[in-house]
């Protein structure tokens, strides 16, 4: 769940050399949030069944309490995400307002879900060990220990990567350059949401090759704020 | 502990209508961290002192570890930030290259800090609540259940502050005003470190009044850039 998570965040952040196209960027990034979804769903139905079949209590701890909560907020996200952001029908300007907030809950849902993991760890490891307890440090608490600690690591990898400027997806130069000025193909509305309303600037910006260079800065440096 | 991180993380996002100078605020956010990081070295003398007076062992739990990780991390952080940001001896690009750095891992720290408290909060409402056990829900367990979900929303409206560009410290425009151009006042060294390295740029782009306008932007989301 976390490395399909992960793999969703950073689809944005791969080597921009392969060349895919941004709309297939955005399918892969929904493609890849919904199989998490369907894991989120199938790992709580696999949780519920377990605890009626030794009847455990459900929703009883903060573990419980706060994946829940994870797990409404990222369906939240998911269909937001696909309304406002894969549906042709959101105006440019909703777009642009709404991209801030969802890179910002998307990756303090991850975050969340991440703590959420290490309290179930933390659960498991004092529930299932017994004799040797886990307060004795068995062979099993030391190595599912580890695997906690590269949980961190690894989150705290990805949001570097995530919140990292100059690893966002640079603008299309290549669409830009086949277009004529003044021309909208479908491409566009969804590129502009990148660049945080800075359009309402280019006319006057558009003055000479100067103003143009400067112009391209500042849609940088407005997408890589959108970032986070 | 957690609220003295968050005072420290958030200072520089206060309603700067408070006219208070730049200097000031780095050692409101150095003297905050300072007793933040007091207060977590108190209370780890507290939890080994405790754990030795009722035999129980020490750094078993993922707890311990992801806690004394960050523990670790955040002397390092306070450690770079004294000698790098507050100290007048770093070079401004070396600075302008650390400040996003720094910000990263501050904010990291702090969100692994929210884990740690919420692996905590389990491990202890597990080995405390006995008869009821914590899986009958007693009024203890929700409560504390609670405050671990309210633990997670104020980490995530303090993170929200701290990553929305707009919320930055504006550049202190008086003081430009104030200063003729070419001039380079104590000030100045610290306030460059927040346009991230884009001072390279300054000459060529002074030459009138539009570029001088375009460049106040550029400065501006050079600064926001520097944010997250």
């Amino acid at each position: 769940l976390v490395s399909v998570l992960s793999s969703a965040i950073i689809v944005y952040r791969l080597p921009w050399t392969w060349k895919c196209s941004k709309l297939l960027m955005k399918f892969i990034h929904a493609g890849l949030n919904t199989i998490a979804m369907i894991l989120a769903i199938v790992s709580m139905v696999a949780v519920f069944e377990y605890h009626n079949a030794r009847n455990i209590p459900n929703m009883y701890s903060l573990h419980s309490w706060i994946g829940l909560t994870a797990v409404i907020f990222y369906s939240l996200q998911l269909f937001l995400g696909f309304a406002v952001f894969l549906l042709p029908f959101a105006p440019v300007p909703l777009r642009a307002a709404l991209l801030p907030i969802h890179v910002y809950s998307g990756l303090t849902i991850f975050a969340t879900v991440i703590a959420t993991a290490l309290m179930g760890i933390t659960e498991k490891l004092i529930f299932s060990l017994k004799s040797p307890a886990y307060s004795a440090s068995p062979p099993e608490a030391t190595f599912v220990n580890c695997l906690g600690l590269l949980l961190v690591i690894f989150g705290a990898l990805i949001l570097w990567m995530a919140s990292r400027p100059h690893w966002k997806r640079p603008p299309e130069e290549n669409a830009k350059v086949l277009r004529p000025i003044g021309e909208t193909p479908e491409g566009t509305e969804a590129e502009s949401t990148m660049t945080d309303g800075t359009n309402a600037d280019k006319s006057d910006m558009r003055i000479n090759s100067e103003a143009a260079r400067k112009q391209n800065l500042k849609l940088d440096e407005a997408g890589q704020r959108s970032t986070m």
